[in-house]
């Protein structure tokens, strides 16, 4: 394939004879030379909003630089694209460019976590702090005024970006607006004074974090969770009704015996039955009335059967229904935003000669601004992995898969089996024996039976020692008997795999971090190195091996590790969410509880420290829960994490409310119904996510060993010295060194050719692709029809403001 | 339409002559007059087994003995078809035939049912009883034998009708059988020793309950929770693993510190961990070593989000797939196992000279066997609404429809719109505009606003109390208004709409019930009837009808009433899994928990029952746990309700273990684990139902609103007559009298024709029907093509046999 080398003219020529929105007077110059009027937007020396200047620039310009901007833009776009990023903040003009590029790369990005990290840490020092790293408050409150300001300039060069009109319009950065506003004022106000008060409003300090780049997929989960909300509120009326109704009825049942503690008022009765829905309270609320009458039992076994076996199933089953529905509505529309994101990239590459497709010149003028750290190698190879036809062109019809094929990394298929192939004679048959030894099923199962056995033997052994101190003694020879074995397995892999292809796999890389484990337990041991016996006790995991035995739980872990990312984001949202409720559980009750504090209240026992003396010993009483308080925010944490598993939730909620007011259980049962709805989605998404895999699995019975997607390409000596031809030319020498290897390898080798590898992981969005093939052309069929009958609409625009405009209007005449 | 009224020959000579099975003397027979051979098997003279004796009572037996021996085979076996039995256990004989019918109508099944019944009540009267109804071992032993025999009876009957062959095949009688012939033996020793053993096998006494011909649906739920089990017990091993390396884990790091009890043996360790996992213990197991190191909480987050947020979860996503893959299968299966019962129903129907369908005549003789209930009007309309096509007869692919249309209730369709339209004009108009009334939108809102003052009103009411005797005051003022406002509205509805319309629907019935409650009430609190009083306290369910406001509510309702067969079956389940475990807990740990029984045990506190003297006062500190015991079936029943909410389970589990061995633990956690499959296949049965029912509804938006099934069918004047002639001709005439009166009332109003509407309720199968509509069409040609791959094979079979062989292999040429 010969790669054309001609200064081609774009394509808008052709864009403008379709009469859709350029100006008149423009359309001569464009007919010359000039590229990019109608697409790129960036006259860098120019105002985009005064034509006559544009036109004068115009005419300066080169082609080439205009080509610059273009690949430019369209590189933004596709950006924009992969993030989801809606068109209207596209970047208008030179000055919004160049705020644009400051605040989208690392750099920026990682100041944006660090200010927000910043700022949720302070909360370690602040007030109720944890003792070990409080500070004073001159000292808490400057780091927090510079983070502030960090955070403002951040702003700032948002809003030079966007223009002040886009900035207001942007929901999430006006929130985050006010909340720094009204953070900066209490800043100053505590600097000030010299003195925290209360600090409620510091709950909202993880909006900096939430608004952070890297942040998206917790967004996403919100976005989520909020979606998810009306139908979630609607069967949460009904169950809240019922225990209305219920406890009413208790009431009336139960007050008549006065030994009921639970229903003596209907304020009582309603929270009993509130503590009752979590199972919390369960026998023991029964019991006062079951001892009286027997029969009371069958209004404890209606309630709870309406209410939480069916009432809060059917919220799960509301919630999943709609999880479902969210899932497949936003795939669909990040699917339909990357493909106009697309065409509006393809728009800016074509030329007028050929607009049928883009030639690799100017494909990889975009990839030089999307990818800047891809090699050349790499580069070429996309082009021809996203080139279906065989001509020198990519047609917008192969560029839709631009996403698939650009995230495969590229390899050269080895042309030797094993690492040793280069060996000499006698090394290579041993090698060969090791590595047909260790690929054996005999060796497997040997190994199999050896981690069982180790298995068994470290249960036995724990089981006999019964106590005491079991790290003073000596090494225990099968500890070292074991490590032995391991130790031989790990080298013999090792050895006959290549070193390379051995840690290539998830489950050998974990054989072998277990592994260098366990012998850093044996150092540990040996020397007597206290720190580090917790390695020792790690060794049972070596028996989660065993797990790859069966193909259901290779399926199981495989998915796991495919829904690690996206459990992770589900992880800090709910995190987020215990900030907030740690923040205003330590306002309001940070210190209020303690040993013996609740000695009035009916959960007495739970909060007390007795120290009395029986005989001659001192025998210590206490009841614990004194250490579940909001004193700091690690211990909120903790308190919060154990209102999450819900069990005896109530004895905290009491504890607090006997030193406080009633109206604190307001606090604890709104943190049930929050982390009710998490959780019930973090429920609804393990249940999609496995049975989305499995209905695939079961779909793609043949294909379904295969781990990531993986693409294979061949290309000739001539097409690789043609394009380092083409560097050449475009005085871009550097960077064909890599292709310069390429060459020599092939007359090394006396090939015409070589093949590479293209391999990347499946992600969600993969399977989604395969499970919806059908509906997903309809999605496109009524998508282009939607924008087509848009069309007609558009054309009467003013002409001038052509180049300001949005470009989605003008894409179809492309299409 | 004309009747034909000959009498025809069946089909099967047509059959023959294919040279499908017949056997060569009989051909000739066939061709003059005889009917049923190859399909009726059933000679009440001759034995099936001698050809001989068949030819000779072949020609001395007319015709129509023979369509009658039909009619009884086909009408089996469309019964077959309905109740899911396999045509294996098709009656082969006249004698089988005999036991069948015997054993198949509904005073044998309630024999069936009550027997099993007396059995499983017999537990409340034996040994530890219930003290109210404890008999004497003379007494209970008789009454055991006595149903034993009458078991006995039942099952020589089937033996009978399926033949020994048979018999010994099917499964589940040979374990009913063998079942019966412990308990007969134990019931003997009982007899004869005069007093109980430990007797274990009293457990499986529900064997005869699920074996009953009512239950069905439990079979079918026990089948299906045995089908879910490989899957289910695959996770539940990680879950067993991770809880074994956890214990290790907790037992290295924990132990050392000797005030932490949960963790000083490997032992205590896994059992904390698995009470750990059902969260029971959570805050108090982590307390110890919390107080001592806040970093070992990290070892209870990470086993509680590994163990309870993952892995359980992924438990119910596994059994969620399972279910809606069996789910899927199962009702695959019941449709061809229906299809091929109506295909051999069909074979037998239709006659030598019009093999295309089945006349009236031979229709109307099936459903006097099928559904002798039915009347002649029904039996006509019903085929009327089968027969798509025009002509006199039901061809195969309209008889498919069979179960769809058999199940319609008929009901003419009025000619009057209300129920007044014959009354003078003044009372016309009163009437229509009390229907107006009714029926406007203004009424329903205000009788909404209504129940939502008088539940608010009540709330506040009852706020107000705060406790005491309520019931000894006068009838509130606020009850007899709102009281009446509802009696006015029932009275309103009732005649506004006609009493049969109003009773109609669903809500009109909650509305007439409540409010009927509601009077009862004031007729308890006017009259001080003790007994009653707590129907005034069901008043606040009045609330409920405020839910018909919201269109998801409504669908959630609906969805529940749908659900609520399948759901009962469920309840039913489970009900026999407790049963199991009530005997074999009562017969281990009858008696040994009671008051202050525990005192040794860390659970001391909840079984302690102390009666001190404070000051003046006696004070009772209870525990009230001895109340959780298993003394007699009730209590069990009871206390395994609370093991099955979870929460405090370990409180009963360490009472009874203190008492007897610490194996005692495996009771309950067998029963835990039994209880969370239970559980989890409910909840997967609740989301399945739910998210089918969403789906369909967004499937079919259109046609929602309708609550049934129904079916319009217009009948002539001229068809009646012709109905009534060939009843008259067939000295059916006793059945004519509902015919003539539709001709009456024909002439009254001088019609020509009668509409008549056919309803009935929309069932699971009706939705899955529509919702697999284009793979159900795949499944039968699958079917119809794996049927012709048999054909061959069959042919070459011994002709004597013919009449034996179950038909399965001759439909096909039918077809």
């Amino acid at each position: 394939m010969a790669v054309s080398m001609d200064d081609d003219v774009p394509l808008i020529l052709t864009l403008d004879d379709s009469g859709s929105s350029a100006s008149a007077p423009l359309d001569e110059l464009d007919r010359e030379e000039l590229p990019n009027e109608n697409g790129g937007s960036y006259d860098v020396v120019s105002d985009a909003s005064s034509p006559a200047a544009r036109e004068c620039c115009a005419q300066q310009g080169s082609a080439r630089h205009n080509w610059e901007m273009n690949y430019q833009e369209a590189a933004i776009y596709l950006q924009e694209g992969e993030n989801n990023d809606k068109f209207f903040t596209h970047p208008k003009n030179a000055k919004a460019l160049a705020a644009y590029l400051f605040a989208h790369n690392h750099l920026f990005y990682l100041m944006e976590l660090s200010t927000a990290l910043l700022l949720l840490l302070l909360s370690l020092c602040e007030a109720p702090a944890v003792p070990m790293l409080r500070l004073g408050i001159f000292v808490h409150a400057t780091l927090e005024l510079f983070a502030l300001i960090v955070v403002v300039f951040e702003l700032s060069m948002k809003m030079r970006w966007l223009g002040f009109q886009t900035f207001i319009r942007h929901k999430r950065t006006m929130v985050k607006t006010c909340v720094l506003l009204v953070q900066f004022i209490e800043a100053i106000v505590v600097l000030v004074r010299q003195t925290s008060h209360v600090r409620i409003t510091r709950a909202l300090r993880c909006i900096f974090l939430v608004d952070c780049r890297y942040c998206g997929a917790v967004r996403r989960n919100l976005r989520q969770i909020f979606q998810s909300l009306p139908p979630f509120i609607d069967i949460l009326l009904l169950l809240l009704f019922f225990m209305v109704i219920f406890a009413i009825l208790g009431f009336y049942l139960f007050s008549p015996n006065h030994s009921d503690p639970y229903f003596n008022t209907l304020e009582n009765s309603l929270v009993n039955l509130f503590v009752l829905l979590t199972t919390s309270n369960f026998p023991d609320v029964m019991m006062p009335s079951y001892a009286r009458n027997p029969w009371s039992c069958v209004f404890f076994i209606v309630y709870l059967s309406i209410e939480l076996y069916f009432i809060m199933n059917l919220l799960l089953a509301v919630v999943f229904d709609t999880f479902n529905d969210i899932e497949k509505r936003k795939f669909k529309s990040l699917l339909l935003h990357k493909r106009t994101a697309i065409q509006h990239a393809y728009r800016l590459l074509v030329t007028k000669q050929r607009p049928s497709g883009i030639s690799f010149k100017h494909f990889e003028g975009l990839l030089r601004f999307y990818k800047p750290r891809m090699g050349a190698r790499e580069r070429y190879l996309t082009f021809k992995a996203l080139n279906q036809s065989n001509t020198p062109l990519v047609s917008l019809k192969d560029f839709y898969n631009f996403y698939e094929v650009v995230g495969l990394k590229w390899k050269a298929k080895r042309n030797r089996e094993h690492w040793f192939d280069d060996l000499p004679r006698t090394a290579f048959l041993i090698f060969k024996g090791i590595n047909i030894l260790v690929n054996s099923r005999v060796f497997q199962y040997t190994m199999y039976t050896v981690v069982a056995v180790n298995g068994i033997w470290i249960l036995v052994e724990t089981f006999m020692l019964q106590g005491g101190n079991f790290f003073s003694r000596n090494v225990p020879w099968s500890y070292i008997v074991f490590l032995t074995i391991y130790g031989v397995e790990l080298l013999l892999k090792t050895t006959g795999l290549g070193p390379v292809e051995y840690l290539s796999s998830g489950w050998n890389l974990f054989d072998f971090s277990v592994t260098l484990f366990a012998f850093l337990g044996l150092m540990a041991l040996a020397f007597n190195m206290e720190p580090f016996y917790f390695i020792v006790v790690l060794r049972p995991l070596q028996l989660l091996r065993l797990f790859k035995l069966k193909k259901r739980y290779r399926n199981v872990l495989d998915t796991m590790f495919e829904l690690f990312p996206r459990m992770a984001s589900l992880g800090l949202t709910l995190l987020i969410f215990y900030y907030c409720f740690a923040i205003v559980g330590m306002e309001f009750f940070a210190g209020v509880v303690y040993p013996n504090c609740c000695n009035t209240s009916t959960v007495a026992d739970s909060y007390r420290w007795v120290n009395h003396t029986v005989g001659n010993k001192t025998v210590v009483e206490e009841g614990y829960y004194y250490l579940n308080n909001f004193d700091n925010i690690l211990n909120s944490f903790v308190t919060l994490f154990e209102l999450t598993v819900v069990n005896d939730w109530y004895i905290i909620m009491e504890g607090v409310t006997s030193q406080t007011t009633h109206w604190s259980r307001l606090y604890f049962m709104i943190f049930y119904i929050v982390t009710m709805v998490v959780m019930t989605i973090i429920v609804a998404f393990i249940l999609d996510a496995f049975v989305f895999r499995m209905n695939y699995t079961r779909k793609n019975q043949d294909s379904e060993e295969d781990n990531g997607i993986v693409l294979e390409k061949e290309i000739s000596k001539e097409e690789v010295i043609g394009i380092i031809e083409l560097y050449k030319r475009t005085s871009a020498a550097t960077e064909t060194a890599q292709l310069q290897k390429i060459v020599l390898q092939m007359d090394k080798y006396g090939q015409m050719s070589a093949v590479f590898l293209g391999r990347r992981s499946r992600t969600k969005s993969d399977l989604s692709m395969k499970m919806y093939e059908e509906e997903i052309q309809e999605w496109y069929e009524e998508h282009s029809r939607k924008e087509e009958s848009q069309t007609p609409l558009q054309e009467p625009a003013p002409a001038s403001s052509s180049s300001l405009k949005p470009p989605r209007q003008r894409s179809q005449t492309v299409i």
